[in-house]
């Protein structure tokens, strides 16, 4: 069991929060908090060994009332139910690759229901991995095509969704709707190079190092709370293609890095910011 | 102030800890704990604000009873009052300015009370920075050197020690004495090359790669706990001078990286093993 | 076209290979030539446009005469006839998946005719990527074994060997026949923890970093000549479920870089070294 | 002595040039070529031992004659004659002392004749390192500031400049002046925060890590032709101090590796970017 706190701060949080878990037989072994002093800001993760009498009513109610008393919102995660996880690609399939075979060696603790696409090319990866594929076209315009999706996510009850390389501009009304549920990688350049041929742009520059960011989908594309960020070290012996492929590369591993944050329930937003409690 | 703890794993340290905290006054502003399941150990390391009516005598009271409750360790460290480290080195010079550098910009939250050396090479840059310097010379005998290194340890209340590059072996009943107290750089390379000039048998080995590891020095050279670690990737279009050169800047680092991490009291030591608890 | 040459350093090597280059209609776009001083050794790589009224023969005439006048080695490889590298594992994955995952993408310059392993494990992943997989039992005993894979390795005409994590140790016979044609990964942390249950032996000492190292297969085991080295920071709070986790990542990381130097032609050996070319 | 090549590619270049310097009983040890193909840009570095009766005329002779056959530009480096490098500061020291700490112990081979500030702060350091300190005011305005700074220059003979953390804007005079001479390192975050306060915007966005760039300063200020880049990864549990202190960090070391990268002739430009021939 994970619990996450977050709230303004103020003295007192931890040590009731912690005599709850103790009245609920819990057993804590492992703690992070943090007082983001410039924020005022106090969040909390904490893991909850729950294998001795754990009465998780109890807890439950005692969360209940110090939500009051302490004007806190509490989280509460059960490691053994995780979370229903959409993906959402296009054409692009390093990101899928990634994310699938560390769920299939069982180093992502989720539960990927679907795969979403609007095109077929990516169809073979999601048999091989025996998990649903559906493509919604996009011919009946963007409305349309997004109402699809939006059906098919209820369909198979997922609760968060993860861009990887989806090539499509989500609209105001599904990013809200999503709102803070929505992973997506930035397979831009660092410092970023905005609008068509990041990568052009990039080698004409003479960059040193590229990277990629995973963040939250907001309805500002790219302007989402950060979550995850790395580079590599180029060569200026590169060529552009040489780029987008160590692009990739990087983009993967950050992608995964985010999502592995969210799942572990180490992610807080506040105020258009992300803070991560990291191992 | 920080609190530290460690201690066989039990439920109800962290309630009954902040709980004591709470009717001292103190305000948790950052709480890291960790139980490492393997070993069945609890740590925990908070910082606390104290500034609002905060009763040093009663969480003393309060971590003392505790203490016998759940038979456990406790440190509590007055950031005020920052731990008095003296230095010592042979010849070299690159660990001595890096501590130094960041010494006198306040990056490094202790006292240098004096700076021991067996040659007398460095003596410029301890006057630059205003330090005692203190000479001590190997002509008497091993014994004779320790002592008086003893008697100067004494003399400027040192409570830790930092070997910057000391070049002499220390005896077991210095080290026994000082047990836990002494910070060593190891020059080596990973993977280790014991024996004489490591250097050159790294460079006969091509290794891609070359390290420096920061650890607390016991009677076992090179084998106390591990504190700090981290490498640099090489060319082999390098020679054995460049390898000297690169080491320094790696070593430089991961001992300033490793003081830091002691003077934050995330140091745990169990089974002759650290655990530490980053930032 | 790529032309490695080695050899012990004398001048005029450079002029007359490159004007030998010349001669041949060749543009060189890119040269890379470093002497080793320490051990007065030469060694260039160059890649040459063959675009333009290339001549092969002229080419290889002329390194001929070169070859008897500067006592050099050199080797001519056609970009365009890739190298047969086999692939021997045994029942771990992830270095096999990201080997095949960059042959599909056209990121891996070489062909796979054959995927040969001691178990059946991985055949769904040798037949996804449709590439064949032969399962030889070790039932019969060793030599057997190495002599059947010997037939399989001659029957799809492979030239190197990768060994993905091959958990069987190769005869000094076997090692002989293939002198640094062998490429593999060692999956133990730096430094080296020899024997059994390398992840248990660092977890107890407590390290920092934990790292893989790419080279050939010798009859000494892991003390072939290095490729390709690289580490990542571990944290305390982790178990040694999550080393051996964390191990993978960069097994497969640094095995990719290790066979893609040695497919770029830009390995070369000397007393049982390395030296390596890199972009 | 090095030798650089730069111009447009075509064959023959690298043939004629190594016989050149066969001729002028050079002898090569260590030679980097690369052609830009998307840019049709030849550049190429190369180490000459001239130990053995070494004729400079007859290299330069050879060099001229190339120079209209080739419609090559070269540039001949004695490195016993190294570059002069003159140091700009304001207040902050973290830069200056790691330029100087580097020069003292010989690992960075020019000469520092005179460093120049707008503040006496860093005067002492400039004292202890026996570097001439001259103060130029800049109550006279910023025409006055930068004439003096030139006679300044001058006077010690100085071919170079470096930034190291100078906290005027040049004017385009300035700048022009010393096209391609001037070294910046630009102490923003990547992605970068233009403005005011950069650190301040960067903690609000909770970026995931921080970086600097050395680059050629120019008119347009941080748009000038990159040298070298490099990051750190931070913690959300850092304040925004803690980020100008971990900036300070890489900014030392991305200004070091790039002036190191400029002493050692490593740095090509064409069309607004840099091209580097890396070790």
């Amino acid at each position: 069991m994970i619990l996450t706190i977050q709230c303004p701060d103020r003295p007192g949080i931890i040590s009731a929060t912690t005599q709850a878990i103790l009245e609920s037989n819990g057993n804590i072994i492992d703690l992070d908090q943090h007082t983001a002093v410039d924020a005022n800001l106090f969040f909390m993760r904490t893991t909850i060994d729950t294998s001795r009498n754990f009465s998780l009513s109890k807890l439950t109610s005692c969360l209940r009332t110090l939500k009051d008393n302490f004007n806190l919102d509490y989280w509460l995660h059960d490691t053994n139910t995780p979370l229903r996880v959409g993906i959402l690609v296009s054409k692009t399939s390093h990101c899928l690759y990634e994310l699938l075979l560390q769920y299939q060696s069982k180093h992502l603790n989720c539960i990927i229901p679907v795969i979403i696409s609007n095109h077929t090319d990516l169809k073979p990866i999601a048999d091989y991995f025996r998990i649903p594929f559906v493509h919604i076209t996009t011919a009946n315009g963007k409305v349309q095509h997004e109402q699809s999706i939006q059906e098919i996510l209820k369909e198979y009850d997922c609760e968060f969704l993860v861009l990887a390389r989806y090539m499509q501009i989500l609209s105001e009304e599904f990013t809200t709707k999503w709102h803070h549920k929505i992973l997506n990688i930035h397979h831009g350049f660092l410092p970023a190079f905005q609008g068509a041929k990041p990568y052009h742009q990039a080698w004409k520059k003479g960059v040193k190092i590229i990277g990629a960011t995973a963040h939250f989908a907001t309805v500002d594309l790219d302007q989402g709370p950060i979550i995850s960020q790395d580079i590599v070290h180029t060569s200026d012996k590169c060529s552009i293609d040489d780029f987008v492929h160590q692009g990739q590369d990087i983009e993967r591993k950050v992608l995964l890095s985010g999502l592995r944050l969210v799942l572990d329930k180490r992610v807080f937003i506040h105020n258009k910011r992300t803070f991560i409690l990291s191992e």
